[in-house]
């Protein structure tokens, strides 16, 4: 089974939740900076964040299928429960935006985060154990130290979030800034085995 | 006429479905466990029951459309009657969710989940009329068993719905489960044909 | 300049449009059949009626690109002034909707429908002064007396809904049933030229 | 790495944009013309004004794009960037309609348009240090006149505001009719090198 087909169903899905969370900010009422400093404010910021973790799951995902030549119908699901976590962001920042980042929110976000991170562990699992694209993906992916780091900073998070919501947000900020720095590894792949591209 | 265009059309407006849905949620207005549960709860539920179908629906109508590399205009239009159906979901699943599982809503919903059924069935029966596909098809699906058991267990749930709504959503969670177990017909045949896998 | 992303951004536009839609629907407040029909009767009836004109511009779009193999600047220009138009159904859809068929609001509705069709007229006009593309798509369109004939039932409708506004949607139900109609042009044409289909 | 998996990426968050801006109008809630002008009468000019950006920005993405066979990672990040400020555009166009062009959010629109044309001109840059695309775009793009001056009139656009609203919005429609002039560069650069077109 070919990936293009899956690649362009999680892009639209990943290209949708990335834009509709946009409508869930409150747009100020009145027409001054300092309404749009405390109406949206706090929205404006978790808006970014979740932006840049949508960001960084479209970017690890099209690494990795790039990898991927050909798929089974398991991975299909594993790829189906991760955009479910995923679609829930819109949600969960909602919340966190509306309380203005309260307790229970800011857990739930984290547990939000921290299950989309397991269902792309999982994925991962699955799609290293296809026949041709497995070996090739466990070469490229390594150790994967963030991949296995990430959860235990978002538990972390969660627990931050006990002695004061606001503090909790610093490991997800770590998280996604941890991310963003650029990973090679794919692209090093690649460049060593220029007959993967086409 | 090729199929990818459709593929693309039916992955976006598959791929929308899914996340506006999470749209219809409602955030809860407090900031506690409880009301999670007491404003989301039932939403957070119908949601996970219809992102389950329109994921089995993607991934039956991806592999439909792996068979075939020729359609007719009538396919085109058998697919939009078939996404008209998916394109309630979000609708009937909100009115599912506001009333906290009334009756009416859950006949409603189930009626829609029926209409959609059948909707594919009319597709799949339009496919396997085209010239080369046809055959193909026919070969893979078979006999077809759960897509011929299917509308009656959508039937149960609605009968069921009079005596308790709540039981009512049992058959449609059944039908869910059944369609997840796995279905390696169409990945079968590829691998017993791999001429057709390019 | 060639036609795939132009047909993918498209794609995604109507995708969009067709699904954005059923937002606009409103969720019956409480749980009767009575209410889905006094709340949602005529919201439901307007979306199947925009519905059907989305997937009749995708269905035509399609078939006119698919003769097409190279466009210029113009056409892209002319395509997304055609989205344009799309793009404003479901504001006009959802005030015909929510005024419960009023007056103002059907020839609002009607001139939307006009200039959608004037801009496909349009984007038509651009595709067929390409110089290999062209002259391949004037064969194929013929006389075009659907295309003609559409902008006046459009203005019959505007027309008849100054006597009583339900009656001016009967020519705007009139010209989507027109247009249901199997066209069998392209598909003939490229069954006549089969080295286009590749 | 290839270019297709960012360019129907970003297809779809641009399809979504264009589209879910028209979510966010009024729509009228009686029934005459002269509710449409008062109710949706800015929302629908704002409209026009953010639709014909998004599509100024599809249509040049989508050139700069044919030039390019080949990306690397700071490309995907420089390309989410833009995006971002992108996606924004529903949310500070529905703040200057929903004041009906107030000061601050003529500023804040202003800063947007501003912040997207800096993070189109950044990933400009970051294309143009790629090895084979590179020079080739620098070739296409020249002196980049429109590029270079838009940002100045977003300036006076928004200096003009502090004078009056309203007039800061020239300045923005002049930037949108400039950009909307037909721009040949890409089209006949391709021309003269065909060898580029498959």
């Amino acid at each position: 089974m070919s990936t293009s087909r899956l690649e362009a169903f999680s892009d639209g899905v990943l290209a949708i939740i990335i834009t509709v969370m946009v409508l869930e900010l409150h747009v100020p009422e009145q027409d001054h900076f300092s309404d749009l400093w405390h109406d949206s404010g706090v929205g404006l910021l978790t808006y970014v964040l979740s932006f840049v973790y949508i960001g960084i799951y479209w970017n690890n995902h099209h690494h990795m299928f790039q990898i991927a030549d050909y798929i089974d119908g398991s991975v299909l699901w594993a790829n189906l429960h991760l955009l479910f976590w995923l679609s829930l962001y819109p949600f969960t920042t909602a919340w966190l935006d509306e309380t203005k980042v309260a307790l229970t929110p800011t857990i739930v976000y984290g547990v939000n985060l921290l299950a989309a991170a397991v269902a792309y562990y999982v994925l991962q699992l699955r799609m290293m154990r296809i026949p041709v694209t497995g070996p090739r993906l466990r070469d490229v992916v390594g150790n994967d130290l963030k991949g296995k780091l990430s959860p235990f900073i978002y538990l972390l998070g969660i627990l931050l979030a006990f002695v004061e919501p606001w503090l909790g947000l610093i490991p997800f900020v770590v998280v996604a800034l941890m991310w963003l720095v650029p990973d090679r590894r794919v692209e090093r792949y690649l460049a060593a085995h220029q007959e993967l591209t086409d």
